[in-house]
């Protein structure tokens, strides 16, 4: 488990969250890394998981996307590994999201980790997100800016590297330190020795995501079919015009689509919950009944929820890994649990399934390979 | 030319249009027929051109879809040839439009054309759009019925066909009798003699077509770009959810798009001068000069726009075939000229071409194959 040392979650939204980088020296005590180097680069030969080598080249950056199967062509220094969305594959470094949990599970994107040779780094850069980076093993130097104005370099596409930029903020990271980097400040770190780091991205959709998902929503759900009419057409002077009034009318039918709150929170349920990378999805083979599920809540000590896997709840309704999810009949207090924790014990649980309907909603979860059980002392 | 006899626009508007079907009787005068059933069965044997062929067979129907070489298998009775979008290929069968230009242009689709033998016809059923329905040669007995609960009957998934309604309108249609069906109003017709039918059809996007195209709008032109942020972010008891005031400022960041009229215009002026059909555009061979235009405008009577190529304006902005064209520094008459009319009479062109942007646009659109010079006695 991991749990920050000294922090004042309240006083980090005040101050900082969307508004101002900041170091947070030793923010973990006696940081433990949750993974090896060697660890990592095994993740980076799988096909399913998503990994690249940025390394700096005398005549500017290469990037190489993965599986990578060795990594010697790449030498001793200048270079990282990067592999997106851990917390999908790896349980204990999944662990490291959990306290940042004080900032709603939907803006929380994946847990991406970097090795880095020294000298190894992406680059100076803008993301468009907000991230945590946590420093684990090994020195990395950073240096971050407030907002500025930017130059654009494009020595690689994939990189979105900036010029160059004044830093606020200038130092050499160790284990247990984290930086918090605002959307649109620049960032860049070096490893001094051999480094792993831990980013915590965040989401937040822009209009074209929410557009195009909100546009997909309506074809699959057949919903929003109301169409133009104008039975009060009056003669017009310009055949060829399509007046102000006429122009309102066809935004408008597109507004009223927005003021349908079922449907609306369907769609953001659904979008909200949709994971980015694979999920390696636990299911059961044959799949549990449930008194089976009963059974195997006395042997373990609790159930989890597959890393990476979206739960959120928005008006009561309950969404999951992009669906909606039929809950009637569930307690509040059930459809909370499933939604506000990523580990659910087995007393807790117990509790639950004195009504059927949280245990039967549990079993299906299970099947659907969403949770499972998990015995502390299996790894 | 195709002209109304004693037709009131304004009464059709208050009366009929999107409320009530209405035979229009004798709305024609002398009606001939812009083609004949041979030529019809030549555009048939098109591959760009859609066209299909349904028959009324013992057992139910049997659609089959075009490039036709042959009719001889569909025998002498029950069948119907229906074309679509003749405007888009055959100019004289294109005029069977103008009349209907008492309502926008944005509002008018395209011109199909039906062939059917005795017994021919696509059986009962409704429609989502407006639609006239002119009488060719041959009689054609119709039925039309008022808005009224149907029971939908499918003995083919591309006829849409109801199993049967009370028609307000029972009627053996003439050449130039008209019927004037609004959506939703079920519809059969069938062939007393070998007859032709015209459909002059419209346009009615509903919510789902106009968030489709909006949101592939934002995609093409990289707009809409507005992030999601939430710099006064509280501590939430609950990190599963997302709640109403998330909820609602996301759905605000999609409206806000909404309400950006320069961006909006674009959209809907693209959205709605794009041709659902191929066009038959008239490239010349090589491109115009300038002088050429105004050498040619000498000697032909008129100019043509292709047919079903789609030039609206809004508030001034004027768009052509889905694209937002400049007309800066061209007069607001010429504009018009361009938008409101589907011929451009030489005289008139040059009187607009004393203005040097007038001219220029005009070279511009004819070399795009959007325009062509026609001389009237060519065919
Ligand atoms: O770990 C790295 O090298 C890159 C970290 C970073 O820039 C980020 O997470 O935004
Ligand atoms: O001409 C036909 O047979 C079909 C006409 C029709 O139903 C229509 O245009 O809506
Ligand atoms: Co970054
Ligand atoms: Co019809």
């Amino acid at each position: 488990m991991y749990q920050f040392e000294q922090f004042n979650p309240e006083e980090f939204l005040t101050s900082y969250w969307q508004k101002k980088p900041v170091l947070l020296k030793g923010l973990f005590k006696n940081f433990i890394d949750p993974l090896s180097a060697d660890e990592l680069a095994g993740l980076a030969q799988e096909t399913e998981i998503e990994s690249r080598v940025v390394q700096r080249q005398d005549n500017g950056w290469h990037v190489e996307h993965g599986p990578f199967e060795q990594f010697e062509q790449f030498g001793d220094t200048d270079w990282s590994l990067l592999v997106q969305a851990v917390d999908h594959w790896h349980m204990q470094s999944a662990q490291l999201l959990e306290p940042f949990r004080f900032i709603p599970n939907w803006r929380i994107d994946d847990l991406m980790i970097s090795f880095s040779v020294p000298g190894g780094g992406v680059g100076a850069h803008v993301d468009q997100y907000d991230v945590f980076i946590i420093q684990g093993m090994g020195k990395r130097h950073w240096k971050v800016g407030d907002k500025q104005p930017l130059e654009s370099k494009l020595p690689h596409p994939d990189l979105l590297q900036v010029a160059g930029f004044n830093p606020c903020i200038d130092a050499v990271l160790e284990p247990g330190d984290v930086l918090y980097i605002p959307p649109g400040c620049p960032h860049e770190g070096y490893a001094i020795e051999p480094a792993l780091n831990y980013s915590v991205g965040f989401r937040a959709p822009n209009q074209q995501d929410l557009l195009s998902s909100f546009a997909d929503f309506a074809l699959q759900e057949e919903c929003f079919k109301q169409r133009y009419q104008d039975p009060q057409l009056q003669l017009s002077q310009f055949a060829g015009d399509v007046t102000t009034a006429e122009a309102d009318k066809l935004v408008e039918l597109v507004k009223l689509s927005l003021k349908q709150p079922q449907q609306v929170n369907k769609w953001l349920g659904g979008y909200l919950t949709q994971a980015k990378h694979d999920l390696d999805l636990q299911l059961p083979e044959p799949s549990f009944e449930v008194d089976d599920i009963v059974e195997i809540n006395q042997q373990v000590s609790t159930w989890l929820r597959t890393g990476g896997l979206r739960i959120l709840t928005i008006q009561g309704q309950l969404f999951i890994n992009g669906e909606w999810v039929d809950s009637q009949g569930c307690s509040d207090e059930f459809i909370r649990l499933l939604a506000d924790k990523l580990d659910y014990p087995t007393a807790e649980l117990t509790e639950q399934f004195k009504l059927p309907a949280n245990l039967e909603l549990f079993s299906a979860l299970v099947n659907e390979g969403y949770i499972y059980p998990y015995e502390e002392d299996e790894e």
